[in-house]
Protein backbone atom coordinates (compact mmCIF):
# COMPACT_ATOMS: atom_id res chain seq x y z
CA UNK A 1 0.00 0.00 0.00
CA UNK A 2 2.76 2.13 -0.87
CA UNK A 3 4.99 1.59 2.27
CA UNK A 4 9.07 1.73 1.20
CA UNK A 5 11.92 0.81 3.39
CA UNK A 6 14.44 3.25 3.35
CA UNK A 7 18.05 2.28 4.44
CA UNK A 8 18.97 4.76 7.04
CA UNK A 9 22.64 4.42 5.82
CA UNK A 10 23.72 4.10 9.75
CA UNK A 11 24.57 0.49 11.22
CA UNK A 12 22.04 -1.27 8.52
CA UNK A 13 19.02 0.01 10.17
CA UNK A 14 15.95 0.50 8.07
CA UNK A 15 12.89 2.45 8.37
CA UNK A 16 9.56 1.57 6.67
CA UNK A 17 7.71 4.58 5.87
CA UNK A 18 4.24 5.76 3.99
CA UNK A 19 4.90 8.18 1.58
CA UNK A 20 1.14 9.22 2.27
CA UNK A 21 2.05 10.01 5.97
CA UNK A 22 5.05 11.89 7.08
CA UNK A 23 8.47 10.81 6.40
CA UNK A 24 11.65 11.62 8.19
CA UNK A 25 13.35 14.05 6.79
CA UNK A 26 17.48 15.74 7.90
CA UNK A 27 15.91 17.45 11.15
CA UNK A 28 15.24 14.06 12.75
CA UNK A 29 18.93 12.73 11.87
CA UNK A 30 20.79 16.31 13.41
CA UNK A 31 18.44 15.73 16.74
CA UNK A 32 19.69 12.21 17.08
CA UNK A 33 23.45 13.76 16.82
CA UNK A 34 23.06 16.63 19.03
CA UNK A 35 22.18 14.07 21.64
CA UNK A 36 25.10 13.36 24.32
CA UNK A 37 23.95 9.90 26.09
CA UNK A 38 25.48 6.96 27.43
CA UNK A 39 24.58 3.13 27.98
CA UNK A 40 22.58 3.65 31.20
CA UNK A 41 20.12 6.14 30.11
CA UNK A 42 16.75 5.86 29.92
CA UNK A 43 15.28 7.92 27.24
CA UNK A 44 12.18 9.07 25.66
CA UNK A 45 11.59 10.51 22.64
CA UNK A 46 8.19 12.49 22.26
CA UNK A 47 6.07 12.69 19.23
CA UNK A 48 8.17 9.42 17.69
CA UNK A 49 6.28 8.86 15.04
CA UNK A 50 7.36 6.30 12.58
CA UNK A 51 9.80 5.98 15.42
CA UNK A 52 12.89 7.15 13.22
CA UNK A 53 14.75 9.13 16.30
CA UNK A 54 14.46 5.80 18.94
CA UNK A 55 15.95 3.68 15.99
CA UNK A 56 19.03 6.39 15.37
CA UNK A 57 19.22 6.32 19.22
CA UNK A 58 19.61 2.93 19.41
CA UNK A 59 22.88 3.07 16.89
CA UNK A 60 24.23 5.82 18.18
CA UNK A 61 23.64 5.38 22.08
CA UNK A 62 24.30 1.71 22.90
CA UNK A 63 21.31 2.41 25.34
CA UNK A 64 19.08 -0.56 26.25
CA UNK A 65 15.80 1.74 27.21
CA UNK A 66 14.67 3.76 24.57
CA UNK A 67 11.05 4.72 24.34
CA UNK A 68 9.01 6.57 22.33
CA UNK A 69 5.42 8.01 22.73
CA UNK A 70 3.27 8.66 19.26
CA UNK A 71 -0.39 9.42 19.74
CA UNK A 72 -1.29 8.08 16.07
CA UNK A 73 -1.68 4.57 15.98
CA UNK A 74 -1.13 4.18 12.53
CA UNK A 75 2.30 5.62 12.88
CA UNK A 76 3.05 3.39 16.40
CA UNK A 77 2.49 0.33 13.92
CA UNK A 78 4.62 1.48 11.50
CA UNK A 79 7.37 2.16 13.79
CA UNK A 80 6.67 -1.71 15.71
CA UNK A 81 7.65 -3.23 12.17
CA UNK A 82 10.26 -0.88 12.13
CA UNK A 83 11.86 -1.89 15.17
CA UNK A 84 10.93 -5.44 14.73
CA UNK A 85 13.07 -5.26 10.91
CA UNK A 86 16.08 -3.42 12.80
CA UNK A 87 15.62 -6.35 15.91
CA UNK A 88 15.14 -3.94 18.41
CA UNK A 89 12.48 -5.39 19.96
CA UNK A 90 14.69 -5.86 23.55
CA UNK A 91 15.51 -2.27 23.13
CA UNK A 92 12.91 -0.30 21.59
CA UNK A 93 9.51 0.40 22.91
CA UNK A 94 6.82 2.33 21.06
CA UNK A 95 3.83 3.40 23.32
CA UNK A 96 0.70 4.77 21.93
CA UNK A 97 -0.41 7.81 23.76
CA UNK A 98 -0.84 11.11 24.21
CA UNK A 99 1.91 13.64 25.51
CA UNK A 100 -0.82 15.25 27.88
CA UNK A 101 -0.87 12.26 30.07
CA UNK A 102 2.18 11.54 29.71
CA UNK A 103 2.02 9.86 33.42
CA UNK A 104 0.47 7.32 32.52
CA UNK A 105 2.92 5.76 30.85
CA UNK A 106 6.20 7.01 32.02
CA UNK A 107 6.93 7.52 35.83
CA UNK A 108 7.74 11.16 36.68
CA UNK A 109 11.48 12.09 36.65
CA UNK A 110 12.29 8.58 35.13
CA UNK A 111 14.22 9.33 32.15
CA UNK A 112 17.98 10.63 31.85
CA UNK A 113 17.08 12.25 28.47
CA UNK A 114 14.18 12.94 26.87
CA UNK A 115 14.04 14.24 22.71
CA UNK A 116 11.08 15.58 20.44
CA UNK A 117 10.37 16.41 16.75
CA UNK A 118 7.47 18.34 17.18
CA UNK A 119 5.17 19.46 15.10
CA UNK A 120 6.47 23.05 14.02
CA UNK A 121 3.63 25.02 13.09
CA UNK A 122 0.60 26.47 15.22
CA UNK A 123 -2.24 25.71 14.89
CA UNK A 124 -3.83 28.60 12.41
CA UNK A 125 -0.94 28.64 10.38
CA UNK A 126 -2.00 27.65 7.19
CA UNK A 127 -4.84 25.81 6.16
CA UNK A 128 -6.04 22.19 7.61
CA UNK A 129 -9.40 21.30 6.63
CA UNK A 130 -8.60 17.92 7.53
CA UNK A 131 -6.51 16.42 10.56
CA UNK A 132 -4.80 13.90 8.53
CA UNK A 133 -1.08 12.08 9.23
CA UNK A 134 0.76 14.62 7.86
CA UNK A 135 -0.82 17.96 9.42
CA UNK A 136 -0.69 16.14 13.04
CA UNK A 137 2.67 15.65 12.77
CA UNK A 138 3.38 19.22 11.15
CA UNK A 139 1.14 21.77 12.96
CA UNK A 140 -0.21 21.66 16.63
CA UNK A 141 -3.18 20.18 16.28
CA UNK A 142 -2.79 17.58 19.00
CA UNK A 143 -0.18 18.47 20.97
CA UNK A 144 1.51 21.77 21.00
CA UNK A 145 4.91 23.76 22.48
CA UNK A 146 3.73 23.64 25.76
CA UNK A 147 2.66 20.28 25.88
CA UNK A 148 5.65 18.78 24.71
CA UNK A 149 8.10 20.91 26.83
CA UNK A 150 5.63 19.95 30.41
CA UNK A 151 6.14 16.40 29.30
CA UNK A 152 9.46 16.43 28.91
CA UNK A 153 10.18 18.25 31.93
CA UNK A 154 8.02 15.75 34.03
CA UNK A 155 9.77 12.97 32.78
CA UNK A 156 13.18 13.99 33.41
CA UNK A 157 15.25 13.24 36.14
CA UNK A 158 16.90 16.45 37.77
CA UNK A 159 19.84 17.85 36.24
CA UNK A 160 19.10 15.88 32.37
CA UNK A 161 18.57 16.37 29.64
CA UNK A 162 16.05 17.36 26.81
CA UNK A 163 16.72 17.64 23.24
CA UNK A 164 14.60 19.65 20.55
CA UNK A 165 14.61 20.79 17.34
CA UNK A 166 12.45 22.96 16.26
CA UNK A 167 12.30 26.27 13.49
CA UNK A 168 14.06 29.17 14.95
CA UNK A 169 11.02 31.70 14.08
CA UNK A 170 9.61 30.27 17.72
CA UNK A 171 12.68 30.62 19.38
CA UNK A 172 11.73 33.45 21.56
CA UNK A 173 8.45 31.37 22.47
CA UNK A 174 10.57 28.37 22.98
CA UNK A 175 13.06 30.12 25.70
CA UNK A 176 10.08 31.71 27.55
CA UNK A 177 8.24 28.09 27.52
CA UNK A 178 11.14 26.31 28.77
CA UNK A 179 11.74 28.85 31.29
CA UNK A 180 8.39 28.18 32.77
CA UNK A 181 8.82 24.44 33.01
CA UNK A 182 12.42 25.18 34.88
CA UNK A 183 14.23 23.32 31.92
CA UNK A 184 17.63 25.84 30.94
CA UNK A 185 18.50 26.28 27.93
CA UNK A 186 22.46 25.41 27.73
CA UNK A 187 23.28 24.73 24.12
CA UNK A 188 21.64 26.15 20.85
CA UNK A 189 23.04 25.45 17.18
CA UNK A 190 21.34 27.63 14.64
CA UNK A 191 21.23 25.24 11.46
CA UNK A 192 22.08 27.40 8.26
CA UNK A 193 20.97 25.71 4.98
CA UNK A 194 23.82 28.28 3.59
CA UNK A 195 26.26 30.60 4.82
CA UNK A 196 24.82 33.68 3.91
CA UNK A 197 20.68 32.48 4.51
CA UNK A 198 18.57 32.38 7.22
CA UNK A 199 18.95 29.28 9.51
CA UNK A 200 15.91 26.88 9.03
CA UNK A 201 16.26 24.61 12.02
CA UNK A 202 17.30 25.03 16.01
CA UNK A 203 18.52 22.78 17.82
CA UNK A 204 18.82 23.01 21.60
CA UNK A 205 19.54 21.22 24.44
CA UNK A 206 17.79 22.24 28.01
CA UNK A 207 19.00 20.74 31.27
CA UNK A 208 15.99 20.60 33.85
CA UNK A 209 17.12 22.83 36.96
CA UNK A 210 20.10 23.91 35.27
CA UNK A 211 21.83 27.37 35.72
CA UNK A 212 21.14 29.96 33.34
CA UNK A 213 23.62 30.42 30.51
CA UNK A 214 23.59 28.99 27.26
CA UNK A 215 26.82 27.86 24.75
CA UNK A 216 25.54 29.30 21.31
CA UNK A 217 27.33 26.84 19.20
CA UNK A 218 29.01 27.31 15.84
CA UNK A 219 26.61 27.50 13.46
CA UNK A 220 25.85 24.43 11.68
CA UNK A 221 25.83 25.22 7.36
CA UNK A 222 24.45 22.18 5.31
CA UNK A 223 24.93 23.28 2.00
CA UNK A 224 28.79 24.30 0.76
CA UNK A 225 26.55 24.95 -2.91
CA UNK A 226 23.77 23.81 -3.86
CA UNK A 227 23.50 20.01 -4.17
CA UNK A 228 26.87 19.49 -2.39
CA UNK A 229 26.38 19.50 1.56
CA UNK A 230 29.41 20.40 3.72
CA UNK A 231 32.17 18.30 5.09
CA UNK A 232 29.85 18.03 8.72
CA UNK A 233 27.18 16.71 7.10
CA UNK A 234 28.77 14.26 4.90
CA UNK A 235 29.86 12.94 8.47
CA UNK A 236 27.05 13.27 10.39
CA UNK A 237 25.30 11.03 7.79
CA UNK A 238 28.60 8.79 7.86
CA UNK A 239 29.23 9.21 4.29
CA UNK A 240 32.18 9.04 2.52
CA UNK A 241 32.34 11.14 -0.67
CA UNK B 1 45.35 63.27 30.54
CA UNK B 2 45.59 60.54 28.07
CA UNK B 3 42.91 61.13 26.12
CA UNK B 4 42.38 60.93 22.92
CA UNK B 5 40.48 61.90 19.27
CA UNK B 6 39.34 59.28 17.94
CA UNK B 7 38.35 59.46 13.48
CA UNK B 8 35.35 57.30 13.32
CA UNK B 9 35.08 56.72 9.97
CA UNK B 10 31.61 57.42 9.53
CA UNK B 11 30.80 61.21 7.62
CA UNK B 12 33.74 62.68 9.47
CA UNK B 13 32.63 62.14 13.13
CA UNK B 14 35.24 61.82 15.73
CA UNK B 15 35.21 60.59 19.52
CA UNK B 16 37.10 61.88 22.68
CA UNK B 17 37.87 58.60 24.74
CA UNK B 18 40.37 58.17 27.27
CA UNK B 19 41.69 54.78 27.53
CA UNK B 20 41.71 54.76 30.98
CA UNK B 21 37.91 54.38 30.88
CA UNK B 22 36.04 52.03 28.24
CA UNK B 23 36.37 52.55 24.46
CA UNK B 24 34.04 51.45 22.25
CA UNK B 25 34.72 48.54 20.38
CA UNK B 26 32.81 46.88 17.18
CA UNK B 27 29.35 46.19 19.32
CA UNK B 28 28.85 49.56 19.38
CA UNK B 29 29.56 49.87 15.33
CA UNK B 30 27.11 46.35 14.73
CA UNK B 31 24.40 47.69 16.95
CA UNK B 32 24.10 51.26 15.27
CA UNK B 33 24.24 49.44 11.77
CA UNK B 34 21.43 47.31 13.04
CA UNK B 35 19.02 50.63 13.63
CA UNK B 36 15.97 51.10 11.36
CA UNK B 37 14.82 54.61 12.37
CA UNK B 38 13.25 57.50 10.82
CA UNK B 39 14.66 61.48 10.85
CA UNK B 40 11.41 61.98 12.98
CA UNK B 41 11.91 59.42 15.61
CA UNK B 42 13.06 60.36 18.84
CA UNK B 43 16.12 58.05 20.09
CA UNK B 44 17.23 57.02 23.53
CA UNK B 45 20.41 55.28 24.14
CA UNK B 46 20.37 53.53 27.69
CA UNK B 47 23.86 52.98 29.10
CA UNK B 48 25.56 55.61 26.26
CA UNK B 49 28.96 55.77 28.28
CA UNK B 50 30.81 58.17 25.80
CA UNK B 51 28.06 58.80 23.67
CA UNK B 52 29.34 56.61 20.61
CA UNK B 53 25.90 55.24 19.85
CA UNK B 54 24.18 58.85 19.59
CA UNK B 55 27.13 59.82 17.58
CA UNK B 56 26.67 57.40 15.10
CA UNK B 57 23.37 57.63 14.74
CA UNK B 58 23.21 61.02 13.90
CA UNK B 59 24.77 59.72 11.11
CA UNK B 60 23.08 56.88 10.03
CA UNK B 61 19.41 58.48 10.70
CA UNK B 62 19.17 62.16 10.35
CA UNK B 63 17.29 61.98 13.54
CA UNK B 64 17.18 65.23 15.16
CA UNK B 65 16.19 64.18 18.74
CA UNK B 66 18.82 61.49 19.98
CA UNK B 67 19.18 61.19 23.82
CA UNK B 68 21.89 59.75 25.47
CA UNK B 69 21.43 58.29 29.78
CA UNK B 70 24.65 57.70 31.26
CA UNK B 71 25.26 57.10 34.82
CA UNK B 72 29.00 58.15 35.76
CA UNK B 73 29.67 62.10 35.20
CA UNK B 74 33.20 61.83 33.57
CA UNK B 75 31.55 59.64 30.43
CA UNK B 76 28.97 62.06 30.36
CA UNK B 77 31.27 65.10 30.23
CA UNK B 78 33.67 63.29 27.47
CA UNK B 79 30.10 62.77 24.99
CA UNK B 80 29.26 66.32 25.88
CA UNK B 81 32.51 67.36 24.68
CA UNK B 82 32.30 64.58 21.61
CA UNK B 83 28.98 66.45 20.96
CA UNK B 84 30.54 69.38 20.61
CA UNK B 85 33.38 69.11 18.74
CA UNK B 86 30.95 67.35 15.69
CA UNK B 87 28.55 70.25 15.94
CA UNK B 88 25.69 68.18 17.35
CA UNK B 89 24.78 70.32 20.47
CA UNK B 90 21.24 70.51 18.67
CA UNK B 91 20.58 67.18 18.00
CA UNK B 92 22.04 64.82 20.86
CA UNK B 93 21.97 65.18 24.22
CA UNK B 94 23.19 63.54 27.05
CA UNK B 95 21.51 63.07 30.15
CA UNK B 96 23.23 62.75 33.68
CA UNK B 97 21.26 59.76 35.37
CA UNK B 98 20.23 56.12 36.63
CA UNK B 99 18.55 54.05 34.45
CA UNK B 100 16.72 52.70 37.45
CA UNK B 101 14.60 56.20 37.67
CA UNK B 102 14.53 56.66 33.67
CA UNK B 103 10.65 57.99 34.06
CA UNK B 104 12.60 61.26 36.00
CA UNK B 105 14.59 62.50 32.40
CA UNK B 106 12.35 60.84 30.08
CA UNK B 107 8.52 60.31 29.86
CA UNK B 108 6.68 57.00 29.69
CA UNK B 109 6.17 55.89 25.90
CA UNK B 110 7.75 59.08 24.41
CA UNK B 111 10.21 57.06 22.29
CA UNK B 112 10.29 55.50 18.99
CA UNK B 113 13.47 53.99 19.15
CA UNK B 114 15.59 52.87 21.82
CA UNK B 115 19.04 51.18 22.04
CA UNK B 116 21.21 49.77 24.13
CA UNK B 117 25.27 48.15 24.25
CA UNK B 118 25.21 47.03 28.46
CA UNK B 119 27.52 46.09 30.91
CA UNK B 120 27.63 42.79 29.91
CA UNK B 121 29.02 40.82 32.49
CA UNK B 122 26.92 39.58 35.47
CA UNK B 123 28.04 41.23 38.93
CA UNK B 124 29.96 38.67 40.43
CA UNK B 125 31.95 37.34 36.86
CA UNK B 126 35.72 38.27 37.64
CA UNK B 127 36.65 40.14 40.38
CA UNK B 128 35.96 43.66 41.30
CA UNK B 129 37.75 45.12 43.89
CA UNK B 130 36.92 48.53 42.78
CA UNK B 131 33.93 49.66 40.71
CA UNK B 132 36.30 51.76 38.56
CA UNK B 133 34.90 52.96 35.19
CA UNK B 134 36.03 50.11 32.86
CA UNK B 135 34.30 47.64 35.34
CA UNK B 136 30.98 49.53 35.71
CA UNK B 137 30.83 49.56 31.95
CA UNK B 138 31.47 45.73 31.53
CA UNK B 139 29.76 44.68 34.31
CA UNK B 140 26.23 45.02 36.22
CA UNK B 141 27.46 47.09 39.31
CA UNK B 142 25.22 49.71 38.73
CA UNK B 143 22.78 48.28 36.60
CA UNK B 144 21.47 45.12 35.34
CA UNK B 145 19.35 43.29 32.66
CA UNK B 146 16.18 43.73 33.88
CA UNK B 147 17.01 47.47 34.75
CA UNK B 148 17.82 48.17 31.11
CA UNK B 149 14.88 46.39 29.64
CA UNK B 150 12.65 47.72 32.52
CA UNK B 151 13.31 50.88 31.27
CA UNK B 152 13.37 50.45 27.70
CA UNK B 153 9.92 49.39 27.83
CA UNK B 154 8.86 52.24 30.02
CA UNK B 155 9.90 54.48 27.27
CA UNK B 156 8.85 53.33 24.68
CA UNK B 157 6.12 54.11 22.38
CA UNK B 158 4.04 50.65 21.57
CA UNK B 159 4.90 49.20 18.35
CA UNK B 160 7.98 50.66 18.45
CA UNK B 161 11.42 48.74 18.61
CA UNK B 162 14.80 48.29 21.59
CA UNK B 163 17.78 47.55 19.95
CA UNK B 164 20.72 45.79 22.20
CA UNK B 165 23.72 44.20 21.73
CA UNK B 166 24.73 41.66 24.45
CA UNK B 167 26.90 38.13 24.56
CA UNK B 168 25.02 34.68 23.55
CA UNK B 169 25.75 33.18 26.66
CA UNK B 170 23.16 35.44 28.56
CA UNK B 171 20.07 34.61 25.55
CA UNK B 172 17.88 32.76 27.21
CA UNK B 173 17.98 35.21 30.21
CA UNK B 174 17.49 38.26 27.25
CA UNK B 175 14.38 36.03 25.68
CA UNK B 176 12.88 35.57 29.56
CA UNK B 177 13.01 39.15 30.81
CA UNK B 178 12.14 40.58 27.44
CA UNK B 179 8.71 38.90 27.25
CA UNK B 180 8.81 39.58 31.12
CA UNK B 181 8.54 43.40 29.89
CA UNK B 182 6.33 42.75 27.18
CA UNK B 183 9.22 43.21 24.51
CA UNK B 184 8.77 40.90 21.57
CA UNK B 185 11.70 39.78 20.22
CA UNK B 186 11.62 40.11 16.79
CA UNK B 187 14.92 40.10 14.70
CA UNK B 188 18.16 38.27 16.15
CA UNK B 189 21.12 38.30 14.57
CA UNK B 190 23.89 36.06 15.47
CA UNK B 191 27.82 37.62 14.97
CA UNK B 192 30.01 34.99 14.47
CA UNK B 193 33.96 35.59 14.73
CA UNK B 194 34.55 33.07 11.90
CA UNK B 195 32.32 30.81 10.02
CA UNK B 196 33.77 28.00 12.65
CA UNK B 197 33.48 29.73 15.53
CA UNK B 198 30.93 30.23 18.37
CA UNK B 199 29.61 33.13 18.13
CA UNK B 200 30.40 36.23 20.51
CA UNK B 201 27.62 39.04 19.94
CA UNK B 202 23.85 38.94 19.77
CA UNK B 203 22.02 41.65 17.99
CA UNK B 204 18.49 41.91 19.08
CA UNK B 205 15.55 43.68 17.84
CA UNK B 206 12.37 43.32 20.47
CA UNK B 207 9.19 45.43 19.76
CA UNK B 208 6.91 46.68 22.51
CA UNK B 209 3.62 44.64 22.44
CA UNK B 210 4.61 42.97 19.43
CA UNK B 211 3.53 39.09 18.39
CA UNK B 212 5.69 36.25 19.29
CA UNK B 213 7.47 35.56 15.74
CA UNK B 214 11.13 35.68 15.95
CA UNK B 215 12.96 36.30 12.42
CA UNK B 216 16.70 34.92 13.09
CA UNK B 217 18.82 36.56 10.47
CA UNK B 218 21.76 35.24 8.19
CA UNK B 219 24.92 34.80 10.24
CA UNK B 220 27.62 38.34 10.53
CA UNK B 221 30.80 36.76 10.03
CA UNK B 222 33.47 39.02 10.61
CA UNK B 223 36.42 37.78 9.66
CA UNK B 224 37.56 35.91 6.29
CA UNK B 225 40.59 34.97 7.97
CA UNK B 226 42.65 36.52 10.86
CA UNK B 227 42.88 39.88 10.10
CA UNK B 228 40.81 40.27 7.19
CA UNK B 229 37.46 41.54 7.27
CA UNK B 230 34.69 40.15 5.37
CA UNK B 231 32.80 42.06 3.25
CA UNK B 232 30.18 42.85 5.26
CA UNK B 233 32.38 43.90 7.56
CA UNK B 234 33.94 46.24 5.49
CA UNK B 235 30.66 47.32 4.48
CA UNK B 236 29.45 48.20 7.93
CA UNK B 237 32.57 50.42 8.43
CA UNK B 238 31.90 52.18 5.63
CA UNK B 239 35.55 51.09 3.91
CA UNK B 240 36.77 50.20 0.75
CA UNK B 241 39.38 47.81 1.08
Amino acid sequence: MGERIDDLQCDGLRLIQDPERFCFGMDAVLLSNYVNANKEDNILDLCTGNGIIPILLSSKTGATNINGLEIQPEAVELANRSIELNNLSDRVHIIEGDVKTVTEYFPKASMQIVTCNPPYMIEQHGLQNTADAKSIARHEILCNLEDVISAAATCLQPGCSFYMVHRPFRLAEIMVTLAKYKLEPKRMRLVYPFVNKEPNMVLIEAVRGGKSRITVERPLIVYKEPGQYTDEIYEIYGMNR
